[in-house]
């Protein structure tokens, strides 16, 4: 089962402007095939089919931790696509009486991908930055348990270098600091993955890290979560589940070289995060819908029945 | 951000016989058009696009919370899917020595999914009952908010049709349960949707249920359930959050007249659940390996380790 | 624009028992790559994308003209399907009070194509006999004419080899009509290009058919058709419009030489046809639904209002 | 069976210039996911896996009948990508000793769509405004009548939410026309099966529309249709057939409160329509082919053959 | 069995400036529905499953021999796509403490392909101009010779128009030496299916090239191609076999008419072609890898080691 | 470029009888996504766009090198897969006279992929063992070295593990022959990328191997070519090319501890193969067409003009 916060994983900046093109390059680290969708139903449907959990809980519980951080993760930069494409709040004259008669949303047509505003007027989606779907083909769960985090870790790596060249492409800082964030936590996956590996066959793969061969250090966006220590820590997302992960990723395992130097460890309990941001309506391209008073005021008395 | 908890939302009881084909059967309900992931997904992407969140609180939370409850949908009929795939604990002679030379798993490739086996030993994966893909094209989310409640509606109506026609295929215990449960809760996922959708337009949608024109009396797997009265309860997976979802399900709303009576309420956490199944090794299908003693003996320190 | 007359082409046999796999197999002639959604689609768009369709009036009405007929064969081949997935009328015991706990439906658990059950209740879909969605891979559009018409002869080319090959995989008298009726139309269509082609470029390409090089007296099912000289119709799909496709099919123009011989002839109108075949409702299917007798009887009161 | 006339529902104005960025935005009402593909193939497949066509007439009727004018939608919205893609007629002087090698076609490679030039030469296609295909996963028919008149329901609001936005980006009134026109007979078909849910389950389904909530006065383009009274007319496009479906649209019910006022009716027939517009040739893109004249020339003398 | 050799068909000029939207249009040519994956993959698979292969042996080698030359083809666009993408070899000085901050790939997010960037770093894909993958949907292997030859003839025909069109957009050198190539190519590999057909069938289908109905003196890059005799040559791609596909292009056959005249003819062996051409890495774009020196001295003493 | 040779890489025996489910199961060997066509690909495009080839000599020509021989192994599944659909030669005695009207193909309607017969007459396709295509999603070409590297040495191990579970199904002699000389041929794959991967990064990364965790010794059917060496072989499939490759395979390095022992070597020049299989024509499926006898006459003149 899962739980659900209602807090993002990190607090996001306000977009400068809107800028779909810079959503639709987001979306490469959605629902591409080294995204967020990806990392997460790769670990999400391996958790479900692991064989042997209880005789190879340490594997186990830290693939199935992996994937509530994950959702997270799905969350994050959803939540960064719909920023980018609708920009800072603004005030939408056409709501109530206003005329729509006029092309208002004329610029859309020339955006990449046009149909992010036809059918979902910005909201993100589960699609790569072409506006192909995200799908199946993207998932490998064999039931070998080598194979299985072998391709983890060549996921996280192939996760790495798309997030480095997405980043090269991002001005605003919302979309940057989504970049810099999960930066440094796939490389964290990158490198559990790397010793679970080890474990079991006594390779150093983690080695060969980082992927592609760039520090951290060269992305102002990812220093305050290096410094605070992300890059050590492995959050267990669970109350009370997952502890056995620890026999992977903790005490006497140091961070990778080119990161700031310190012992790795588990953190208990999710990090604090940030608000999730509000997205305003947009009565003229009807949502929450047009002419939207009437909805907010029925909210509200719901609201106050609710307390 | 998400928190998992390692129980599944019911207990499940053992195959009595591996079935590939009634796991292909239950395919349906994961990754089918009506199936879990589709309703995953669409109330996973409709939150994260939410727009006036604060302002239509009570909507956004609904469907914010469903969304939580839908990650345990996904990993319950994945679960019952490897345990229908694999049937009960069974010796595996090839272990260690044995040989596999024998076309051992010559059965798999008369299987309707043989895939399935060679690329996921029998695990569930995103796709219906016909091996096609679960994709974007399924999900809906327009940020306009009756638009979407009016298709969480019509979707919740359509999976509980799917789930009563694969029930009505399945003898297997495993898979039977999976239904009676399920069902139980898409009829409290329509009803919710279309309460919401009454606060909002005025219209009693919630008359037109149950669709199909059925009453869970008629299914025996349902019948614990509608006992404890699941079918009355939205649980709130969460631990402070989504409370204002108690405005469109709660006091003053009764449960539906073809269901035990009672008044609807908001449950604080989730279900008691059931633990998660193990899922026996098949060292001659190569899970978690061929020779599997050293791996367990690693896990083994591992584990001890983590205390 | 489009009229509808409520007949089918011909008159279909009442199956003689359920062949789900039978019907399974049919789906190939309507969403394979050489199907009826291809040659529907493929012609429909042709015709709307069609240019300088004034200064090339019959090979506009010509393309537009076939167009309406194909509509007709996609109608056939989905009773077909219907047929055979459902067969003959049966007594449902299990409507109003009758008991579906009992697996009922155990048996389409085994059916190549399970998802046609459960998603549809042996309904067609736009799929091919593996269950892959017919798509716009399968549409030639490229507005030029020689190119469009020599795709439009290889489509039918292949699409006589494919009803062949179904065909001969078929007992039913159901499924063995539609192919027998549709060899004839097919050869029509493959024949009327050819002749186009060679109006515009001299290549008798005519000569090459049959493709395969089989005659129609090898097929029973085809003889009544042959009789009543099908193969030299070319039916005109319209009360006032393209009449000038008899400048290419029609005086002058003979029948091929494996076929009984007589000149080709524009018919105006369509053929006389058959009826609509009745879809017996299986309420335990929840089609038209569990329990209809009410649903009856506000039709029927409705029926009576309409008169 | 399908008969078929050459005229377009509507008159459409010529396009100002070519704009196939504003072709490719009226794609997604054809080939999207509530585009005319999609209202087309679900009541098309609808209509012939109808259970008890005979018992439930009015609504098999109504659905068999509505899909005839979605056909004439595909066409309406074809003919405007096609025309938009194109743009007004213009002189074409590479044709017959013109010169291509000079790149003509340069600005097509910048286009949101290049592949609609390249492959269709500005023609329509069966995909959306992102140039993803349409394919069978758009498709409901569940056999269970009061299900796909929900889903029904629910697909017309989502067109029309969709043609809303489209609108919102067109200058062109080309594109403009085609969505005021739609706007209006979407609204028709809404209207229709929310009456034809409530005869079915007494819910006042229709009293929650406009979905989106606004009126079609704020659209200028949708004034003329309405003043002719469209919005309370079901065209019924047979010449014979489908009377019943007066049952459910006619006599005592009434236009929806936003709209002009008056009674709903069934018009024999359909409506007068428009001329089809002619696509000149581009002979430089070798549409109809390079050098044309002789072809003109033996379309010519085949037309007067065929009269 | 295949031999590489590390030659491209042709010598390509270095392109004058990256122009990711002309190599976007290229990719129509690589992984378009007519494009050199379709041709390449039809004959590939069709040369595996031809039936009868002794007796209908030079109809075997000749489909058999293309296949090798549609490799080479597939090579030499996708090399063409890289040189567009990338451009001319320039100083990158990011590389080795250089800034990678400041967005340096900005303008990447707007061009119309953008996941190129992301995920191939500007390398060629086997997908369309619109980004659309390509599939077995292309491939046509029916084991019916005459249907086979008939699609090939087809295939090719449609693979010139849209290398005309994509011509017709390009202005850099790369990709119009591309096209001028391939053009007079795939003239031969029409003409000896149309030669293959006419053996067969009698039927002078050849008479009706080319299709468009333009000749290749309109277009300069195919001139030297042309004087050379290319057009009238098919290439032996193998040692020592398919020798017999003489029998069907060879003595007594002519060039086509709007062609330079001469006796076709087969060569044994390849065609000189040209280098292939050296792609630089892009260390900022992580290609072959950030701070590449010590790959390149690896490299350099491996070089040594294996002389 | 690529030249062809008209031989396969093995000798591969003749089926004990026609398997269509088999073949359907080698095709997961075919199209899956650990299939030849995604080595295949994955190879080819990588060597494509492959940065600085000349800097890089060694671990390009190694890429370079292995596509060539993927291509022989696509070649040799696609056999094994028409060979097991269509059996050892039969007498066909519906040719020339015979009667196809008895539906004599009726088994092939309950096959697991009926549209291999319809479509393709038992021939292969780029589909995996589900009937789903084979596409780009399996494609990984980064331009950056190490992590195509990494990418292909897990897609060998994910090819191991599911060669052997196919193998696993299969008793005819002509799968299991295609299996165990591809496991073995995998392995070396598999080696080789794993040395490229150590001289770059220092990781002895093939100390993992065998993945999964079975030595070749426990299958009969590998044994003949382990003992003749072909586990320590790469082969140049070059006559002049790739030679750099023995920088990084070559002396000095050893066979795998589970191996027969000795060192490993590349050998100049493909293996020596065994012959071509005659697929038998099956004129009642009109392959190569009804009544083939004209057709075997003409080709026999064509093959004596080409002498």
């Amino acid at each position: 089962m899962f739980m659900r916060i209602d807090r993002l994983q990190i607090e996001l900046p306000t977009p400068e402007e809107a800028d779909p093109n810079a959503a639709a390059a987001l979306q490469e680290l959605l629902g591409g095939k080294y995204g967020e969708m990806s990392t997460l139903s790769n670990y999400l449907f391996q958790s479900f089919n692991f064989r042997s959990k209880s005789k190879l809980r340490p594997f186990y519980s830290l693939v199935a931790n992996i994937t509530a951080e994950e959702l997270g993760h799905v969350e994050l930069v959803s939540n960064g696509v719909a920023l980018l494409n609708n920009g800072p709040p603004e005030e939408d004259d056409t709501a109530d009486g206003g005329d729509i008669s006029g092309a208002p949303y004329e610029a859309m047509k020339d955006v990449r991908l046009a149909a992010a505003f036809f059918s979902n007027a910005g909201g993100a989606m589960p699609m790569n930055s072409n506006g192909a779907s995200w799908n199946m083909d993207f998932v490998t769960t064999t039931g070998n348990v080598i194979m299985d985090l072998l391709h983890n870790f060549h996921l996280e790596c192939g996760a790495r270098l798309h997030k480095l060249r997405v980043y090269e492409t991002l001005t605003d800082p919302t979309g940057r600091e989504v970049c810099g964030y999960l930066l440094v936590r796939g490389g964290v996956h990158a490198h559990a993955y790397a010793l679970a590996i080890k474990k079991l066959t006594g390779v150093a793969i983690e080695n060969m890290l980082p992927v592609p061969n760039i520090n951290l250090d060269k992305i102002p966006e990812s220093q305050k979560y290096l410094e605070e220590g992300s890059h050590r820590r492995l959050y267990r997302f669970s109350t009370d589940d997952y502890k056995e992960m620890a026999g992977i990723w903790g005490k006497g395992e140091k961070a990778l070289p080119g990161d700031p130097p310190g012992e790795l460890e588990v953190v208990d309990g999710p990090p604090d995060g940030g608000k999730i941001p509000e997205l305003e309506g947009a009565p003229s391209a009807f949502t929450p819908d047009y002419a939207p008073e009437e909805m907010f005021e029925i909210a509200s008395k719901l609201y106050k029945k609710s307390r």
